[in-house]
């Protein structure tokens, strides 16, 4: 009796003085980060002086030599590329337009779907017809022939976590036009993703059913498609004016930059963070994902400017294309299993620079178990809970390939869809310390899977 | 042992329905709100129609009808003005100044600290004196006669929470003036309590000693303020000129506006939530504290709309005059405590309509005791503790006076000394859905505390 004890009073000690040591070197995390990040400038440059950067823009090029630029600065000891052959899809000029026709004449504010082909040039006038989820479509698939698809479901605002709304609701903006170019449909337009108060379109990735003709879709601000509600309601015969430019090139390469800080124990395990570097024309990409490519980055800075050596070695992974067509991701978890990399851990952050809530995982549970006692380190700057909602776009897919564990910064998700894909996503809408406080929770979490394993 | 175990069974059973229904009703107050809030409209109306509304103020009256009018339209019982006198400073017209002078001529973003006296006409000219904090100034005394004394205390960044950077940086504001004016200084300038990355000036209140003379003391922008450290540096004879045509006028008359909604089984017993009416001048006052007013009128709108009946009486209660005297506070709790009334609770908002993190509470251990086992309730909703960091400056004298609990919502604070007191502290800073956020919780602390009593 008397040894267990003991050894239980020793466990309780050490333990103790490990969390003291741990919860102090968080602290000179974050104030190395609140005192000298670079995240806030780093994004100011990438918003503004750089700007939007869709896969195969010219500022997908500028963007990558800036993330070389930004990760050597930061202390990478080498910063490389990953090659990716990427979509080359094209808005074709600002003139994308809807209008309620006739004597009603109403402009609406749209924008097309990425992947969206055009309609004919000049546009298509159509009957509308207001169809509310595919339940409807499929009741009234006899209609549809000849018209243009409203599709108007809102998001469900019952919901805390915006991101459920917005899994309940994309649907209709990935698969509404060839749902609907089943049946005849001429083209779509698609109730925005989001549950802002103001009147901007969000667009967003869209994808075609090759056994169907591919007709054109675009999404219409929240105001206007309220509009477009009232007047199908008082119009019988509403008809609508739908016009887009919107085209697809060949594919062309575009690169993950990637920067790489060698472990000491173990170089040959990884431990991965990243954000994407892509982000759709019509803003600045700024809280999508600028924010996460920039806490990315502050997370190798702020680590080595507190001194920092860590065991294993640690990838700072600006990743290409995430928003229409993961290429970047793809070509990064292939490349780990191809290569029979030894992947442990791998973070993202794509849920905007907002104040930090969780970190969600994907792995298995012995891997949750080794970390889910560390969530208390994290509660100081804002992290209470690690949740198991999934992990993101970005590495996910090496969680498949090798079964590394993978994570997710959650921030507070109340704004993100305010400018999520649209022309109000832009610097100004983020908060300085709040990108800082989820850079140190992310730096945090890299720290201590480093330093103990999984 | 068997009647122990059945014991624990039947509390555990008993527990647990109990949790459960009190969730389901939760989640009911969720929905109403996220569905029919009028929070945000009351908002808009109450910042963009009325505006500004400082004590004394034509503003104040305006707030004032308007507070009536919602109260009214939430379903208050009974509305109500409880007599106040309040007091009376005026900025005395925008041409506030402050000027580096001679040839390196330079304007700087002020605004006078509420409660200032006014330069003479035409302003003072005289030598600034650089000083960081209060042990500078007592060390360099013999320094001060005859100069503008430049506090540039900055706000401490490696708080996570900024309200105590705020509290460790507020002296300088409130008591600067007479402790720089016991040495001789004539005027003096504060760094702004913010860590913005712009360069708005932010006001607030400031009390003389009457021991010394009252000389007239302005907020700088943190821009402004960098520049004026950056000249001093390198001119040794910095003159500044400085200049403001703020007074105080006789105190007058202002009112708590408070709604009632009479309890059922205990109509005696009181609980107020409430938030404060005023606001200081050169915004909007959205943040500070427009939403605490519309998430109070909203607590009682959502829990009437889902049918709740109170076993006590609830009062919504718009303070009067918190910025620059908390005369609205004193009246409110003196009134309570000499008609002897029973008061059981007391919630204010006043950290901003930020996403919700916790409750903060002052009070005894057994009120505490018996909320909080409750917290599991909130996490769903983002209140994720309850804390004891003090319950704001409305309902504390309540505490006081009556020994009511009393309690703060603690919305995140990221963002709120961006916008504290300062000309960008509008409608637009405000997120729809984090106000509401901010109401559920309010509401399901209300409804779980008028339920079971503490």
């Amino acid at each position: 009796m008397r040894s267990f004890l003991f050894a239980s009073f020793l466990f309780f000690f050490t333990g103790t003085l490990k969390a003291q040591s741990d919860s102090i070197y968080i602290r000179k995390i974050a104030n190395e980060v609140f005192r000298h990040s670079t995240a806030y400038s780093n994004l100011h440059t990438l918003t503004k002086t750089i700007g939007p950067r869709l896969s195969g823009s010219a500022q997908t090029y500028t963007a990558e030599k800036w993330g070389e630029e930004v990760l050597k600065q930061a202390g990478a000891d080498r910063v490389y590329l990953q090659k990716a052959m990427i979509p080359h899809w094209v808005r074709g000029g600002r003139d994308e337009a809807a209008m309620i026709s006739g004597k009603n004449r109403q402009n609406m504010a749209v924008i097309a779907l990425g992947n969206s082909v055009s309609t004919k040039p000049g546009g298509i006038t159509a009957p509308m017809i207001l169809i509310r989820d595919f339940d409807e479509l499929e009741k009234r698939k006899d209609e549809i022939k000849g018209k243009i698809v409203f599709y108007n479901h809102p998001f469900n605002l019952d919901f805390v976590w915006m991101f459920n709304a917005y899994a309940e609701a994309v649907p209709y903006r990935v698969f509404g036009a060839s749902r609907a170019a089943k049946y005849g449909a001429l083209g779509v337009v698609v109730r925005s993703m989001s549950a802002s108060t103001d009147n901007f379109p969000h667009t967003g990735a869209m994808i075609y059913n090759d056994s169907f003709p591919k007709i054109p879709a675009l999404a219409v601000g929240l105001q206007d498609a309220d509009k477009l509600v009232a007047a199908a309601a008082t119009q019988k015969d509403l008809q609508l004016f739908i016009s887009t430019n919107a085209h697809s090139l060949p594919d062309t390469v575009g690169y993950n930059v990637i920067g790489e800080w060698q472990g000491t124990a173990n170089p040959d395990q990884f431990i991965t963070v990243g954000g994407h570097l892509d982000s759709w024309d019509p803003a600045e990409g700024a809280s999508d994902d600028g924010t996460g490519c920039v806490q990315s980055v502050e997370v190798l800075r702020a680590l080595k400017a507190t001194g920092y050596k860590p065991n294993r070695t640690i990838r700072v992974v600006l990743f290409t294309d995430e928003e229409n067509g993961g290429r970047g991701a793809l070509a990064y978890s292939s490349e780990a299993k191809s290569k029979k990399e030894k992947h442990i851990f791998a973070l993202e952050s794509d849920g905007g620079g907002f104040t930090p809530r969780e970190f969600s995982f994907k792995g298995a549970e012995t891997q949750m178990a080794s970390i889910q006692p560390l969530v208390h380190l994290f509660v100081p700057y804002g992290v209470t809970a690690f949740s198991m909602r999934g992990a993101g776009a970005d590495v996910e897919p090496l969680n498949d390939s090798t079964g590394a564990l993978a994570a997710e910064l959650i921030p507070d998700s109340q704004r993100y869809f305010d400018y999520h894909h649209a022309a109000n996503d832009v610097f100004e809408k983020v908060n300085k310390r709040e990108v800082e406080l989820g850079a140190i929770n992310m730096a945090a979490l890299i720290y201590l899977i480093d330093k103990y394993g999984l």
